[in-house]
């Protein structure tokens, strides 16, 4: 059975809407964040029951859940200062985007008497902050569990029920090895492509002209720097590798069109074609 | 004041929504295919008032409008066969979506007694054909109007109201070197894009990960390899140049990420947010 009373800490977007989905699935949810106006916020919006800037045991140590919606290196950073806050048998879950430098960090430094089953719930917006925190972004969307060696099966299947409990679509579990292999393709190197594709030339007079193309491909260039900058290097050899494949796959083209070969600008399209629709929602 | 009487050479998407938008604005479409079944699915379905599948110079030249939905070398061929069947004094427009190639020939090779002002719709589906075709894909889209020296100003305005009457948002003049610039890299990069992230690897296990992220990216993925290919050749030089560049920015990122640049790649990712906010829908 899954726990009452469920603590966020960091009412960013993902908090926010983390915060918003529990307390609508009849959860009891707290909140802690450096800044004041997000906790008066979320209370006064009424995502949340109780919030503090505090770092208070008394506050913390009443919930035995606790989720994390930190970006990575400030959750590792929060865990290694401030553990002791936490009480004894408090199950701890997360939403970090990159999973093998931060979940083995944080089983490793963890107390044994708490325990650490790792979650990236695929969702997000291109705008951060409780403010524009939207639980509905989760309906129908992949929720990852990542465990490992140290997880106990209980752990697991309370934070598989969480994912179901705030309406996630699918809830897969994988290794933080293949769940980061398979982020830096999915999601890092799109961003990369979406980023390169608005940047790579003047576009003050090209606005006027967009098709939907253009404007789908670039949607997640609206990125929040600070968050994708601290994905991508703590997820570097894998992202490099995946620039480097598909750099690859844009030069097999270049030297097509510049060939004028139409056999292989076909057969690359068809192959495209054929894989691209195992992609449709189903 | 412009025809009562339209003629549609080509019933694929584009020229089935063509005849589809044209026959609601009030107009009489007549069309011209290859394909007997597709004049018959357009008739069965009320798009065109009558349609055939012969070269019949009786009924081309009732029609002092004639639309060619063909793809660019099918086009410049068709005139070069058979522009004899086309009544004096008729204004041929086209769709075609790369322009230097297409609007200098086919002007150099018309008769005098024709003129020939082109167009580019800039709608369309993932999907070919007349029986995918669909109007509504006109309304706010962008229609492209690439007068030269060889153009009256009666023809162009003309044109221009063939865009208006079919639902188009917002119409455009520019020359055939521009739209080409400006197609290269906002529509055909993005398709080399799309087609290079889903072919890059293997993904058969990606799918049911995936978020919206990438699947906004491939949407376009999904491609017509006749037509794209044709077009990405016909617009070779231009086409290369904005691989390269994006190429470029691709390994500006690619190297930040390798050398732990947190400032590059804040930096690039701040200008990407700025840039691509003017492509925000209106």
């Amino acid at each position: 059975m899954i726990e009452d009373k469920i603590l966020i800490v960091g009412l960013g977007l993902i908090g926010g809407s983390y915060a918003e989905a529990l307390t609508n699935a009849g959860f009891q949810v707290g909140a802690i964040d450096v800044n004041r106006e997000l906790i008066g916020y979320a209370l006064a919006k009424g995502i949340i029951a109780e919030g503090t800037v505090q770092l208070d045991k008394e506050f913390i140590s009443k919930y035995r859940l606790i989720v994390f919606c930190l970006y990575p290196n400030a959750f590792v950073g929060w865990i290694k200062a401030h553990q002791d806050l936490i009480a004894p048998g408090t199950l701890i879950t997360d939403v970090s985007g990159v999973k093998v430098p931060v979940v083995y960090e944080v089983q490793r430094i963890l107390r044994p008497d708490l325990e650490f089953i790792s979650a990236h719930p695929m969702a997000g917006r291109e705008r951060s902050g409780v403010a524009n925190s939207d639980s509905s972004v989760f309906k129908g969307a992949n929720y990852l569990v990542t465990p490992t060696a140290c997880n106990t099966l209980p752990a697991i299947e309370k934070c598989k029920e969480l994912g179901r409990r705030m309406g996630f679509g699918k809830i897969s579990e994988l290794s933080p090895e293949e769940h980061d292999e398979m982020i830096g393709f999915l999601s890092q190197l799109t961003h990369c492509v979406a980023v390169s594709l608005m940047t790579c030339r003047e576009t003050s007079l090209m606005a006027k002209y967009s098709g939907d193309s253009f404007r789908d491909l670039t949607r997640i260039a609206a990125i929040n720097e600070t968050m994708w900058s601290e994905l991508f290097l703590l997820n570097r050899d894998v992202l490099i590798h995946q620039i480097d494949l598909f750099v690859s796959s844009m030069e097999t083209l270049r030297k097509a069109i510049e060939n004028g070969d139409t056999e292989t600008l076909k057969s690359v399209m068809r192959d495209s074609s054929r894989k691209r629709e195992q992609f449709d929602k189903k």
